[in-house]
């Protein structure tokens, strides 16, 4: 059995204490470099397959300082502090000596204790009720998902006008389906395509230049996704002067919050 | 003219390229150790303070993987990386040689562009016809400021109950007033009271483990806000397995959104 493109894409290989060696991977292409999610997703195996990995991903944070280009880079992921319950990391991924993209995560032990989602699913159709997305002749990364949009999908028309609204709410999942994972989850944050294209639509520059994850799965949340369909919605708060900011939540079908993602993104208009 | 507290609590001393001296400041105490929101203060403060910045705050995340004990302590700002119009930060904070509070920020050079709020501003009554809150008899830091709650004030009862709300609206100042500037805007995101306290009143331990701010203001919003209240709004997404997640919002009294906050939490209930 030929493994999934997404195994491929995370592929690491341990290169000493801390790093990792990676390659860009092709069907995980974007505008610039690979896929925003993809890294997150690279970043999450790194401390997965690390020795002193203590618990399971409660946030990660990463800067876009620069592209990767296509080819190989290293990875290093380094806890910064361990202490009873909680672990913070300190990463880093470089490409010829320099540093490109850089960054810091939380990993936690989870305990019993009083638990409840706050934040309650949209209600929409359910993803048998919708027609999917035609990603094709985007981005190669675009292609990797399956996605049917609710609200707010893909510009028809580069009108350029103001929509009022920069929501966005979809089904989506690993095409081909995969069971979802935190390296996958984290990965899936990263599918809706840019805010500003959706609020005023004219095809200008954009690019994630942060991104904050908050991590609410559990590997038993993770496991009632299965391959399933995430339910996403997202929403920027503002965009102001060259930036903007966005918000985006993935629950599972039975309604459970599995990620919070936020960014900050650049435009041009 | 004595000079503000915060002024005083935000007080840095260079010490070497990267490197500037810190103290802490009892007034800015909370349950252990400072304030989370005059660190982030403290940490804007060193930044702007480096004679290689560039441009003004878009975003900033902490961190909080030690305690910092009364007394003085080390901040370490380095440019990561400075393109042309964002700069990519790390950060230190090192108390007897360890590193207590680490992140990173990105600054950046605001252009013309298209802009616009696309999160409103609750509508709510003007602070005016709001009882000040009492905040006597808690943590000192709580007394910097002047809170007029519109809806989910402090807990009069600690029933343990389900709230079914995490939602606390109020508005904020500096106590006493203080022109709004880019570290005191940092401080206050960090003024709303734990989540869980809100959501199922119960005085249980809780703390914040990493926080992530990403800022709208410039200083043109800035200078609009003055010393003026600022209309805050939070809530929290979720609360799974000792950790839970929020997202707050900043507004000034003209509407312009300011800052959106967000913060993992731990928690034991």
């Amino acid at each position: 059995m030929a493994s999934h493109p997404f195994d491929a894409a995370v592929r690491l290989r341990p290169a000493g204490e801390h790093f990792y060696g990676a390659e860009t991977s092709e069907p995980y292409g974007n505008f610039v470099g690979p896929f925003g999610g993809i890294t997150a997703a690279i970043a999450v195996r790194a401390m997965l397959l690390h020795p002193l990995r203590r618990g399971i991903p409660l946030s990660l944070t990463l800067h876009f300082a620069a592209p990767i280009r296509d080819g190989s880079f290293l990875v290093r992921a380094a806890p910064q502090r361990t202490n009873r319950s909680t672990q913070h990391w300190r990463l880093e991924l470089a490409q010829d000596g320099a540093v490109a993209i850089f960054g810091s995560a939380l990993w936690g032990v989870r305990r019993s204790a009083w638990s409840s989602r706050e934040l309650e699913p949209p209600p929409v159709p359910q993803p048998e009720a919708l027609a999917r997305a035609d990603g094709s002749g985007r981005e190669p990364c675009v292609e990797r998902y399956e996605m049917r949009f609710v609200e707010g999908g893909f510009p028809t028309e580069w009108h350029g006008a103001d929509t009022g609204s920069s929501v966005t709410r979809l089904w989506v999942r690993d095409d081909p389906p995969r069971p979802l994972d935190f390296g996958s989850l984290a990965a899936l944050s990263d599918v809706f395509f840019p805010r500003i294209w959706r609020r005023r639509p004219r095809k200008v520059p954009v690019g994630t230049v942060v991104m904050t994850l908050h991590f609410h799965a559990t590997p038993e949340s993770l496991a009632r996704a299965g391959e399933d369909f995430l339910l996403g919605s997202i929403q920027s708060h503002g965009f102001r002067e060259g930036y903007c900011d966005q918000t985006a939540h993935l629950w599972n079908r039975a309604g459970e919050l599995l990620l919070t993602a936020h960014q900050v993104a650049y435009y041009r208009q």
